[in-house]
């Protein structure tokens, strides 16, 4: 390999990893903001099985979607993605939930 | 509704929106940072169409898998959701790349 060849795939290469340092610090940062949105909802699963609340809230949902679409247009995300995020994130939520009230799995 | 059964009412639902709240500032945050995240996997797809490196790099994505699990445990998340996540995450962003290099959508 000639050396200015070897210097293009080493700067690739170097690129590729700068791109992947922020990927990985983001991805814990998204880590640590999912587990505390969980210890939230396992609180939200005690409380609404405690008070006889339905795990799902379909009106609650909806507001949700409407909140992040209009967010990620601001944060120029694909809204689509977000609403399917969510949704990813709420099927997670109420399969805890219906675990907490037991026997729903 | 007795006096009682009245402020038990209003207390569930005040609590309830509490932990909303919480939730809702939690998603905002999820959202940005999914928005940066896709930002620079988005160059990353530039990056490598124009180096003709693969969309998709399978020993990458196993570093990825058990950093994210380990994170998992400190941050007491279920590993498996995270590497679910994980999943869903790439599952788009590889689409993005298959998008930027035309054709294979």
């Amino acid at each position: 390999m000639s050396d200015n060849k070897k210097q293009t795939a080493e700067e690739t290469r170097n690129k590729l990893l700068e791109y992947r340092s922020s990927i990985d610090n983001i991805d814990a940062a998204l880590i640590y903001m999912l587990a505390e949105r969980f210890k939230i909802t396992q609180k939200v699963g005690f409380y609404k099985a405690k008070h006889k609340l339905p795990p799902a809230d379909k009106s609650r949902e909806k507001e949700q979607i409407a909140r992040l679409r209009k967010l990620s247009e601001d944060a120029q995300l694909d809204p689509d993605f977000s609403e399917k995020f969510l949704d990813f994130i709420i099927k997670e939520v109420i399969h805890h939930h219906k675990k907490i009230r037991g026997g729903e799995k």
